[in-house]
């Protein structure tokens, strides 16, 4: 007999993701990809890179070869907390809990906080690769609806009798794939909910430095203090792989004392720690101060292919196509017309040369999201976005639903 | 209210690890710390490192900054698989899963195999992080005692009727703590118990090639081929730490194809993949040749080291202490004379000025190796090494049990 082993019931659960199935063809010659959240290389700031390396290569790389902590490289805590103060929000070194990306977050805080059983409340759609922590730790979901204001928290008041929830996990700034920001009224209510009913929420928050136009709004952990007894049900989650390299996996988490001791205690036994290398060259770049010399261009350049993308939706789409013209981040979420089933559309879409993400790769409600497509704005040039389009609506045409 | 949040289950009985914990200490003035398995920082190949990175530099950093493949960069795969090869292992790109450090394989194959309550073997002494990944899974240890040959295989024999286990987790080579190497025998009865029961086994071999003397053994994964219906049941796992640089985090696993593609699923949720730059940057290091030119190096330097370490605890304790002279790794695991618990001992010998790993931090039966203790000789020249035995001496003649 040579059957393979078989695998947990959590393992079993996990469908793979459609983005990172997608993201194979994204790699043909003139594939025009809407798909991944990939964030345009030519704007990374290589050269800031190469100068920081060169300075740890100066002072020596030897010790930052070795193990390091698990809760992060001092120098890396430092510098990120004070990148997290200066835009907005209070933090301290010994708050920082460095992860192998944000990605590691998500799973930390679900391994340290669930047993098989418990409930998570998330927004429906929601970031898929969260799903995907939350049915490897057994968790069941329970959805909030969202519309242009973000999650309906005033639904947390419909949650069936029975044990609370054990975490709420939110995307507060251009959430994907939803484009949408928590509105101020909302993080404010939800605060008060998390101190009454004692659920801690984690804040996720890769997206909120690309803000192309409004104010922005302070995080749950900024307006925790204004709520009694807010503080210690409060995290907040943030990446940089959005506004410096992905390539470098760097995330980090903000949390309660006890909940980060407990969170370090898993993390080693999840990875030791993250990497050093990659932590001394983030350290050391954010020092420089060019990531924040950085930020304009990025946002320049962002919300110039948003307004070319949505441009070209209005005018080749018309009304075939629903959205609205998110204020930052990296996606457009459109509904097409009612007979349009969009994972069914795909396969012309790739033929015509575009590739987006059907709606259902982003639902936890079955159903919920199938007139729906999730389009990238990030990746490519705005001559390129403008011609995905095109092609997105000959394959409406030519598509026999 | 403000109460942290409740921990799961499993978070919960986490301990911190003693190692980790007491290398905070490890850094105090003066201290010979026998504690931490730290590789030697002074032996890095810190210009193979510094050419890798020039090399990438020449070729184009930008590409590498990106998003990368969940199953690992396909350079490293390929380099890593020769890498496999050339030790005598058999491995093709394709079965290699690149981790973040060998630590996240070990979770990787936790969290896809094991549901809470399945029973994992392991041996007893055992390496500390594992037992804590295995509890984190919510599994329940059943442990075989250990010799100078190894687990003793034969136990499997005396498993207690039900469930069968879904795991067997094994350091083959010089392992942690004991410094044992399973023999040939063990290796082939093990294989033949794993294809009967169908069992999966995954092999853990950080140290294998630290040998000093000896000839080497063939993985399981190896002589897999030898015993029939063995193959599907056999993963491989192994790491970059103790041969190039820990702080890069670069581990791998090979594994039977259903169960790698099972992995690769739940990796998406853990961290997406590992740091892309340092997957590079290791591709670029293994593909120059310098690794396998540095071994002889690394090996010469441990080998003496161990000798001076053994033979000053010979020196120093006589008949007091009792040990093997392991054939290579990073450890001496000895044992004091019965009426001292060396969990009790460790503040005197702290205030001498020597540290180590009291046995009781790799028990998985409570008061098992209460007279043990680990001692690596890896991260002190040899001149530290005879001043800790002393200091550790003079600690054990001014203790009163």
């Amino acid at each position: 007999m040579s059957l393979p082993p078989p695998l947990s019931l959590a393992a079993r659960s996990l469908r793979s993701s459609a983005v990172r199935d997608l993201l194979r063809d994204a790699h043909l010659p003139d594939m025009v990809s809407l798909a991944g959240g990939l964030p345009d290389a030519a704007l990374f700031d290589v050269e800031g890179i190469e100068a920081a390396w060169e300075a740890l290569r100066q002072r020596g790389l030897r010790e930052t070869l070795q193990y390091g902590q698990t809760d992060g490289d001092p120098g890396l805590r430092e510098t990120l907390a004070g990148w997290t103060r200066l835009h907005g929000t209070p933090a301290a070194a010994d708050d920082v809990l460095v992860t192998t990306g944000s990605q590691q977050a998500l799973d930390l805080v679900a391994r340290t906080l669930l047993d098989p059983g418990d409930t998570v409340v998330t927004e429906s759609p929601t970031y898929l690769a969260a799903l995907q922590v939350f049915q490897l730790a057994g968790a069941r979901l329970w959805t909030l609806p969202n519309d242009a204001d973000g999650a309906i928290v005033d639904r947390l008041s419909a949650l069936p009798a029975g044990p609370r929830p054990k975490l709420v996990y939110l995307v507060t700034n251009f959430a994907n794939p939803s484009g949408a920001s928590l509105s101020l009224e909302r993080r404010l209510a939800l605060l008060r909910w998390a101190a009454e009913h004692q659920v801690f929420v984690l804040e996720d928050d890769p997206y909120g430095l690309l803000r192309f136009d409004g104010a922005a709004l302070p995080s749950l952990r900024a307006l925790s203090s204004d709520v009694p007894g807010a503080a210690p049900w409060v995290g907040y989650a943030s990446s940089l792989s959005k506004v410096l390299a992905p390539g470098l996996r760097l995330g980090w988490v903000l949390l309660p004392p006890a909940l980060r001791a407990a969170c370090v205690r898993v993390k080693q036994a999840l990875d030791l720690h993250t990497a050093t290398v990659t932590q001394a060259l983030a350290a050391e770049l954010l020092r420089s101060d060019r990531p924040r010399q950085h930020l304009p261009r990025l946002r320049r350049t962002y919300a110039e292919r948003r307004d070319r993308l949505c441009d070209a939706l209005q005018a080749q789409l018309g009304d075939d196509v629903a959205f609205e013209r998110p204020e930052g981040g990296m996606f457009v979420w459109a509904r097409l017309s009612e007979p349009i089933d969009t994972a069914r559309l795909l396969p012309a879409a790739r033929a015509a040369g575009v590739l987006y993400v059907p709606g259902e790769a982003f639902e936890s409600t079955p159903g919920s999201a199938r007139h729906h497509l999730r389009l990238s704005f990030v990746s490519a040039p705005p001559e390129r976005l403008a011609l995905g389009v095109q092609r997105l609506a000959r394959a409406m045409r030519s598509h026999k639903p």
